[in-house]
Parts: C-alpha cells; sequence; structure tokens
C-alpha cells in the first residue's frame, strides 16, 4: 500500500494499456457496456501514417456490427484480386492473372486496404459515440503489484499499476515521426496526407501537462502495449519462437513507375527475392522488398543489422527486382527495416485478471495482412467477456475461453505466416504463382471465420462432445457454434428496409436469440412459432419470462438477452402481428417494438436482399430453426424450435441469473 | 458611402444570405472553387428537429459527387415503396400495395428519409474539409445598397450589405425551439434524440458575442433566406401565388398504433381528407394531417387562424382518420401547422448579381417531399456558376443560365403540388389509390432529373436549335444535353476498384471531357482515339494543349476542364498504358495519374457493375461517343469521336481562354 498522501489513488474495473487497434477495440466494449474503465497509451497522439493496412472482410462485418464500416467503404481500397509477375526467361516480366477469390461473395464486404490511422480514427469516434471515455494519451504504466491471493474474490481489485504522465518530449520523441521504424521518415506529416478530422487532433495533440503520478487499483487489466509488452513482463509470460536471419523494407510511396500493376495487389518474383506491392489509399503503395541480407552485414561477425538498412538500400531493390519496368518516387509517407519474426506467448492471460491481446502476445510478418485484424479480433474478443464479467451479467468462467479461441488462431496465423514468407525469399521457381494462389486459398477459410474458428467451451455449446470442432447441433445446418452467422441481407417486416445480419446483429453486448421461423402461413408451423413463444415468455425459475431470468447491462439494455425473428414467408403476405407479442413487445412510451421481426425474402430495389438465407444457413425453409448467437455474431448454440430447454442449459452456464423474488 | 470610422468595412466575392440546405450547397462551392465568400445566418444554431426530410435520388447522387452520401445510406429510411390504405365500405381500412417505383434501378440510389438537421451535418463538415469557410451565425443583414451602374463592370463590387451580429437573445428567441411551427415544441431537444456531432454544436452554440455592425462590399449576393426572405425584399422581387383554405397540421412522433403499416411511406384516405405518413429515423414517424377547417374558424370573420391549431388538434384528426387502429404517442420531437401556398417568384435574380435560391423563390406543400431537394438542387446550380465566374474560370454569361434551368422546374413543381395536395383533401374516392400512383410516376422522371431538365443555353448545347427541348445531338444516343448523365458503376482500369459515375464525377468545379473510347482492341479504333487524343493535345491558338487553353481555379486545379476515358473492352483484355498520353497525364513529383481510364465491363465481386453503361447510354460499343459533362454532372454537349471542333466551339462560349502566350 502506497504510504505517500500525495499519490493519487483511485479504484476502476478495467485498465486498458495500450490505444493501438486492439486495445481500441477493447475499449469500444467498455463504452458499449458502461464499464467503468481507462485507456492508456505512451505515445502522445494516435498513428497517422504507416503500421499496419490490411483488412479482413470479417473485420469489415464485425465494424458493420459497430456502425462505422461505411467510413471505410468511402476511404479505403479493395483488394481481392491478385496478380502475379514472374520473369518470362527472356529478360522481362509477364503476368499471372488475375487471381480472385473463389469465397468473394461470401461476405457483404471485400478485403480492403487503408492506413491503421483511419481505423484508429474510426474506433475512437465511435467510442466517443457511446460514452465519455478517451484515452489519456502520454501516460505510461510504470509500476505493476498484483496481489493473486485475491484473484477469485469477484469484488476484489488485485492489481496496482502506477501511471505517469508523460512530460510532452517524453510522449512525442520526435514529435510528429512515425513509429515502427528506425529511422527519421523521409517525409514528414503534411496536411495533404491527413484527412481534416486527424490533421485537427494533430493539432491539439497533447500539450505538455502537468507531470504526475497516481496509483490505478484494478480488477482487470488488458495489456494492448505492442510487441515490446510492459503488461506482458509484469506477469511474466514469455514470447516464444524465433526471428530469422531475413531482412526487409517496407515503404509507403506515391510511385513513379512503368510497370501496369504497380495500382493492383500482387507480387513480383525475380531469383533474389519476390516483392509485394499492395495499392492504398490517396495513390500511395505500399511495397515490401525483401534486403539481401548482405547489404546488412555486420563485418566479421556473421549476422545482420537491420539499423543500416536505407531507405536508399529498399528503393534500389525494387528498382532491381521491377526491371525491365523503371520505378522511382518523390514522395514517402513512411517507411521501416524489419527482420521477420515467428514469436507466440504461451498463454495470453494469467488468472483471468490480465489478458494480453494483439501484438503483445503474437508477432510475425506484416506481409499476411493479418495482423491488424487479428490483434483487433483479439481485443474484440476480450473485450466483451470482461465487460459483461465487470458488470455481472457474465459469469466469470467465459474468461476462460479467451486464451483457447485466440490462442489457436495465433498458431494457425504463425504456421501461415512460415510458408506464406517462404514463398518470398526462396529462389525463384515456376510453380511460384500456383503455390502462392494455393496458400492464399488455404488461408482464407480460417482468416475469415469460415472454418473451425472457436472451439467447444461454455460459450460454444457441442451437442454430443465429440471433439471434432465443427460438429454441427443440427444435422445439415449451416449454422454452426463456434463460427460466426454466414451474412445475409434481409428485409425489416414493420418497414421493408434492408439490412445484413451484420448490422443487425449489433456488437451492443447482448446475446440473441434467433428464432428462424420459417412459413407462418402454414398453421402447423404458426402453432409451433406460439408455442415457442410461449415457453420464451415464461422463464424457468419465478420470473415472468426468460428475458428477466437475467441480469442485464444496467441503464443500457432491459435484459441481457435479445430476441430476432426471421421468417421464411414472402413480405408481402405475412403481417407484422401475425407474430407472438414477445417477437414485438410493447413499452407505453415507445409503443411497439419495431427491429425484432425481419424477412428472407427478395427485395425488388436492392439486389443483395435476395432471399436465399435460409438456404445459405441450409435450414428448412418450412420448419425453421433457433441459435444462440454470442454478443460477437459467432454462433453460440443451435437447435429446433422445441429445444428451449436445452437452449436455457446454455445461457444459465454463461449469464448471471437475477436473485429470485417472491 | 459609409463615414462612420467605427463601422468594419470589407470586400468579398460572394456574400450568402442563410445557411439552410440551399445556403450550404451554394457555401459548399465557394468552399470548393477557394472563393473568397461568406455565409450567415440569422439564427444562432442550425436546424437540429423537425423542417424536411426527403431526400431523392437525384440528391443523393449529387451528394456521391460531393462525397458523403454514404453517411445519408448510414443514418437515413430507404422509402421506395408505398401503400394506400383506403376504407373498405365496411368500417375498416385496406390496404392497396405495396406500390414500387418503376424507376427504382435506375439511380445507384433510393428515395430516402432521413431529418434536414443531419442533412446541414453533412453539408458544414464537407465544407469545413475543402476550407476554412465557417458560417456566421447569428448575424443578420438589415442593409442593402446596390449601384446597379456598375452592374456590367466585372471588377466592382456593386453590393453593399450591412451586417450585424445578434445578441444571443436575439439569435436565439427562445434558445432550443424548433422552427417552422407556430407553438412551442411539445418535447425539446433532448440528448437521446441528437447524434453526437450535432450534440456538440448545440453545446458550443455561438454564445453571446460582442454586437457588431459591418459593411461587406460584394461583387454576388446569393439569398437563401427563406419564404420571408429578406434578400428578395430588397430587390423587389415579389412571390406571386396564393394559399388556399387548407390547414393542415405535421407532427413528428414516435408512434404509439396497431396500425401495421406505421413504419411504411403511404396514406390513409377517409371521407374527411387523406394523411401521408412518413417512417423516418430512429423510429420517428411524420404524419402530414389536414385539420378540418372548422376547427380553426375565426367567427364571424369566415376565414381560418392556423395559431388556433394545436397538437392536441393534429392528434384526433389521426385517430379519427386512422380509425379503427388506435393511435398515440408520448414523444413528439416536432409539429407545426400551416396553410397550403402555392407561390413563386417571377425571376430569380437581379442583373446577374443578386440570386435567390430555395424558399426564397418558391412555396409549396411540404407534402411533395422535394422541397428540400429544389432547394439544395437550386444551391447548387447557383453555387458552381457564381464561383466559376468570380475565380475567372467561366464567362459571366452563364449566370444566365440560373433562372430558366431553374425557374421552369420550380413552376413544374408547384403544377405537381396543386395535383398533389388536392388528392389529399378532396373526398373519398374509389379510384383515389390509382391516380396517386398516377401522379407519382408523372413526377418521378421530371424531379429525378431524367426528362427534360434544362433547355437550350451556352451550357447545354442542342445542335440544331429545334426547340424540342430532348433533341438529342447523336441520334438514338441516351446521352442528351441538358440531362444528368446516366449512372452507370465502372471498373477504373489501373486498379480494378469500382465506382458509380455519380462519384467519379467529383463536384470539383471542372468540366469533364468524357470520351467513350469504345473497344480498342480493334485497330480502327484505336486509329480514331489516337487521332482525338492527338487532336486533344493541341488546342486551337497557340496553347500547347486544349487543356491549355483555358483559365483555371488557380491553387486548386491545373486545368478548367478534366478529361476521362471509358473503354468498352475487357477489364483483363486492355492494358492502362494502350491509352495515349492524354489519358495518364505524367507529373514528376506523382508519377502517372492513374484514374482517368475506366472500363465499361462485369466486375466478379460486385453486382452492381455490370458492363452495361454503353447499352444504357445507348453509345455503339464499338464506335464510342465523346461527351462534356459540366461541374453538376449534367450532360452539356455530346458528339463522335472526330468532333471536337465543335466541341471546343461549346467550351469557348463557357470557358475564358488565357491569354496568348508570345
Amino acid at each position: 500500500m502506497n504510504t505517500d498522501k500525495n499519490i493519487l489513488e483511485s479504484e476502476i474495473d478495467v485498465l486498458i494499456i495500450g490505444a493501438g487497434p486492439s486495445g481500441l477495440m477493447a475499449a469500444y466494449w467498455m463504452a458499449r457496456c458502461g464499464v467503468n474503465a481507462r485507456i492508456v497509451d505512451k505515445r502522445g497522439t494516435k498513428v497517422f501514417t504507416g503500421q499496419a493496412d490490411g483488412l479482413r472482410c470479417r473485420t469489415l462485418e464485425i465494424f458493420d456490427s459497430m456502425g462505422f464500416q461505411h467510413r471505410v467503404l468511402q476511404e479505403g481500397h479493395v483488394a481481392v484480386e491478385a496478380n502475379f509477375w514472374v520473369p518470362d526467361g527472356r529478360g522481362n516480366l509477364t503476368r499471372q492473372g488475375p487471381h480472385c477469390s473463389r469465397k468473394v461473395n461470401e461476405s457483404p464486404f471485400r478485403n480492403m486496404l487503408l492506413n491503421q490511422g483511419r481505423i484508429e480514427r474510426f474506433l475512437l469516434d465511435s467510442i466517443r459515440e457511446h460514452s465519455d471515455l478517451q484515452v489519456e494519451r502520454g501516460v505510461i504504466a510504470e509500476a505493476f503489484e498484483y496481489d493473486s491471493a485475491k484473484a477469485s474474490d469477484p469484488d476484489a481489485h488485485p492489481i496496482a499499476v502506477t501511471l505517469r504522465t508523460l512530460s510532452d518530449e517524453e510522449a512525442n520523441p520526435s514529435s510528429l515521426r512515425a513509429e515502427g521504424g528506425p529511422h527519421k521518415v523521409a517525409s514528414g506529416v503534411a496536411r495533404g496526407s491527413l484527412l481534416q478530422d486527424d490533421w485537427e487532433e494533430l493539432l491539439s495533440k497533447s500539450r505538455a501537462k502537468e507531470t504526475r503520478t497516481e496509483i490505478v487499483r484494478c480488477k482487470y487489466v488488458i495489456g494492448c502495449d505492442g510487441a515490446h509488452s510492459w503488461t506482458r513482463k509484469q506477469v511474466n509470460i514469455p514470447l516464444e519462437g524465433s526471428s530469422t536471419d531475413h531482412l526487409w523494407g517496407v515503404i509507403d510511396v506515391v510511385p513513379i513507375t512503368n510497370f501496369p500493376d504497380i495500382r493492383r495487389l500482387g507480387t513480383v518474383t525475380h531469383p533474389t527475392g519476390t516483392i509485394l506491392i499492395i495499392p492504398r489509399e490517396r495513390n500511395m503503395v505500399r511495397l515490401y522488398v525483401p534486403v539481401q541480407a548482405v547489404e546488412a552485414n555486420v563485418p566479421g561477425e556473421g549476422r545482420h543489422d537491420r539499423s543500416k538498412i536505407t531507405l536508399e538500400m529498399i528503393k534500389h531493390r525494387v528498382q532491381v527486382i521491377l526491371a525491365p519496368f523503371t520505378f522511382d518516387y518523390k514522395i514517402c509517407d513512411w517507411w521501416a527495416a524489419y527482420q521477420i519474426g515467428q514469436r507466440i506467448a504461451p498463454t495470453f492471460s494469467k488468472d483471468n485478471r490480465v489478458f494480453l491481446a494483439g501484438d503483445a502476445v503474437h508477432t510475425h510478418s506484416p506481409k499476411v495482412g493479418l495482423g491488424m485484424n487479428m490483434s483487433m479480433q483479439d481485443g474484440y474478443n476480450i473485450g466483451w467477456k470482461v465487460a459483461l464479467v465487470a458488470k455481472g451479467v457474465a459469469q466469470s468462467l467465459i474468461l476462460n475461453t479467451y486464451d483457447p479461441e485466440r490462442h489457436r488462431l495465433a498458431e494457425m496465423l504463425l504456421d501461415f505466416d512460415r510458408h506464406w514468407s517462404g514463398l518470398f525469399t526462396e529462389s525463384e521457381d515456376e510453380e511460384k504463382a500456383q503455390s502462392m494462389i494455393k496458400v492464399v486459398e488455404f488461408f482464407e477459410d480460417f482468416a475469415d471465420g469460415r472454418k473451425s474458428f472457436y472451439g467447444p467451451s461454455p460459450l460454444v455449446w457441442k451437442k454430443h462432445d465429440d471433439s471434432g470442432p465443427t460438429a454441427s447441433a443440427s444435422e445439415g445446418c449451416n449454422l454452426i457454434p463456434g463460427e460466426r452467422l454466414p451474412p445475409v441481407k434481409l428485409r425489416m417486416q414493420a418497414d421493408g428496409n434492408v439490412k445484413w445480419t451484420t448490422a443487425i446483429l449489433k456488437s451492443d453486448g447482448r446475446f440473441r436469440v434467433v428464432a428462424l421461423t420459417g412459413d407462418l402461413r402454414a398453421s402447423t408451423q404458426r402453432s409451433r412459432v406460439e408455442a415457442l413463444a410461449k415457453r420464451l415468455s415464461s422463464g424457468r425459475g419465478s420470473e415472468k419470462s426468460l428475458f428477466d431470468r437475467y441480469t442485464s447491462l444496467t441503464g443500457i439494455h432491459d435484459c441481457a438477452l435479445d430476441v430476432l425473428a426471421i421468417h421464411s414467408g414472402p413480405w408481402t403476405e405475412v403481417e407484422f402481428f401475425d407474430f407472438p407479442d414477445v417477437f414485438h413487445p410493447f413499452d407505453t412510451v415507445h409503443g411497439w417494438n419495431y427491429d425484432k421481426i425481419w424477412c428472407d425474402d427478395a427485395c425488388p430495389w436492392d439486389r443483395d436482399c435476395d432471399g436465399t438465407g435460409y438456404e445459405r444457413w441450409e435450414v428448412d425453409r418450412k420448419r425453421g430453426a433457433i441459435a444462440v448467437i454470442r454478443p460477437d455474431q459467432y454462433v453460440g448454440w443451435v437447435g429446433e424450435l422445441e429445444d428451449v430447454e436445452e437452449m436455457i442449459d446454455y445461457l444459465d452456464g454463461i449469464l448471471v441469473t437475477r436473485p429470485a423474488t417472491a
């Protein structure tokens, strides 16, 4: 216990250390669920240039559930076709492609490219929209005390973190310098390369503040503080793995070249290595460039020093590999040199009190284009779990699922990275383009949440506990616990407007009981749905309905559960009031609730809404099914309309029930 | 001349009076083109609730060219299907519909509903993105001097406007009260009904300022100051027309009703009148309600007084008309009472120095759902013309086109309004639903810019000057001078990304030479395109190329003209460098320009990009055509690839040529 009375002390539920993409994702949940939380970052400002830029369609689906996907679509660059250029044997390069992803229409979104700085902007705006939570910048965590004896006491604040406000010079060591590279960027951040909202933040960036130190006692800490994670070191979790000797350069430039595909995603292969071309917003192109080890040789030491790599060296390598095409630039937004390393922490959490996300627990080659996605999905995964537990809505045992759900994926990512990066440094090979296509296809299913995503746990109900991770509750059904709900565009019954399920399933902290009610025009089916409604409208204990059974996010939702009906009848032949009350609850101030009943029917004015949802889900259009969707849109449980008892078992294993009322 | 030395005096090019939708549209152009302009509004804040809410797809196309259509799509409500409820003769109501617009797929966008306050927000953000121009709020124009002797001197500032900063109380007479209604709104503006960005503006709304008076001398004044326009009165232009005796109420409520279509656009007919239902964002519904004249009778005077109409009266009328369905509400965001009047000014401008837009020159029933669109399109039309003339890019004669282009449409609007409003007050009629459908269909073509929009003028070239307003330059071609370019989704040749032409044709102040180059795989066609490029690359006088012939927006564009190529070959079989230099100009800093060459080919990952552009434009896929598109996306001129001389004649009649260089 600190005895210096001049040092401020406070208690909060959750402290997030690091405000990059993964930290901001976790913070989003704190904002959305009203958690007593803080988020600090040692840097004086957000990222503006450089860093990550790849967005998988699955990440865009998540953004859709958070409400800012449209900003990415407006600013970003689509990249779903790739070209592979190889030597033609006569001194020229020849194009193989374009190769378009086979799965490109399985998501409402496409893989896109947009600077990390813009993603942080959207996350910050979204957090501000839902709360007063603000990133405290120029604040460093410098001491950590953890009382493991209190780990199992839900009301305890077993962690004490000492925070210190940095001086302006400490927080912005080289003012506007971008991080990530060993050298100062060649071209600074100029107004021309920043959008208005980022520019304003830069102008008002944290000024010299009164330096102060404080102790924050917290229930949970989420460490999102990057590859050199301070948080990870406090809990003595190592990063395991190794660096290779391969040295790489990465540059963001406005290219001057007669290479015709400079604005298209692709690779160019040369006997000495392969470069990766990534077109970006505002005429910028990112190039990943293998730099010959000899250029960074430390004489007589048999090792390489990446600090010896210069921008000029990288440019020269591009010129060699792209020849006979020309290459130059006048504008370089950002550049860096790095060494490939695959490292992973053996565990991502400590006593379910400290959690680590993103680069803090897994690092790999940036060329995979998945790093920012994995990091954000880590933060997204732990965020809702910690938020719901901190608010007393979910049982703390769900925190056990963070490590297995994310660790396995991180291992798959590193495995993929080893294959993929190898293809860039291996010598020239006629089969290279084909190999790359195969590796990418293998990768896509796992990267986009379509194959064996999350294994069995209290959050992922497997009927037969048969260790087969893809075993579905309903035979042949494509609603698979542990995988995301395949996105479908539906019409709202009340108003006929259309939405993708990714937007309907808002990231608002609620579990969703999704009743695929089939076709209500058949009286037998209507009876089944009425029986389901009746069962939902009573609980299991003394509560009035299932929706009163669990505690809720006080002041935010009436209930920890939301309910949706998605019917398969024609939009014009089924009426809103054909549905039982449970699907359109009445409120004395707001009237009937109109946004819970949806229709899987084709819309005459929207081609994407084609009425094939039931087919994609492989659910019988007449009989329907019922599923519970987790707050992160992953299927948790699935069954027949009559399987409500089992569904309640599932929910009882996750949520906190209200005390029985007399 | 003012002699009081304490009164500030200044000179600017353009003064915009009124910062509603039409004024902000005009201001957008000033921001975009770098015009020395100011915009003032007597209100202390922007609009937050109530007022207009209907957005036609044509307006969304314009927003797309300005870059914020995505924000409307995210927040607004689509309304393209309408239901007409009529008495069934047995005391109940029966639905006729849904009736879906036949033309719904002719635009990338759908008609939408969103509060005017949000549209103002998007316009303000867009203005800020392009300039430092800010709306000066709480500022009233109170004296006007115009020296008509100077009207023809391009360098003169013939108008002097005295501006006075209002006190806080003057600018916000009832603080947060919404305008437009005769009474205080029932429910004030609460945080729950405002989005974060609007809320922040409200908090920081203009505080009490030092009251001051100043005289601003200007070249042009654009009056967008509403139905009681002060500007219009200064130039002695009357509003002509009349009010009917019909009294109407309009309410924005969160309804409590068992009427099943309350969230769908539609009408409900009753022997005493018809109500119009308009679903809106955030569960709000707007209702337009005819109020029986007797309720507002002024005893013994044989006239009606709309100030006698109460919210309770309007609610009661809804209850009567919706019966046997119930109707009530607890939340009312805004309400107003009004009298239908069709009024129009005989002219919209004075000496090409003062221009009037929006409600200042035409008023009609709000039920048309076109008022805000017409007003914004007025401001959009005059804005670019004044901006380009003020900057010396266009000849002042283009200002002559404002009145004929917009006046005729305003007359069509009023004509439509008389038909449409009549249908709401005529007694019950079995044919009513059918009549409504017919009137709406008649209306759609004109409202969305598809039929006979703008007549012949220096800006709209008609080959045979044959007075037929739809006569096209190329027989059978659907690129018709005076109408908008029919929107098509295209792929960028360089990167394969897709965009609607509405986004490609940015509202950035440039005329666009759009070469539909046909299929370059045929050598004869390639020769034609090379000949075209050669002709474009020389001018007519001493200039190096056509693009050097005209003065440009200094500091913003190199040239008053932009050039685009849209080819009809397969994306994968045509190469970027197959095109002549004029379509990918080279810059020593930015390299080749990649965004001028587009391809009308189907895209494997975007259903809307279906490669049917040439067919929609009715242009031969092999031979192509060439068109000049005005800065507002209307076709100005169209011809064969060989018709460049005629095209230069057209441009010479509009743009200012540079002084000949030695």
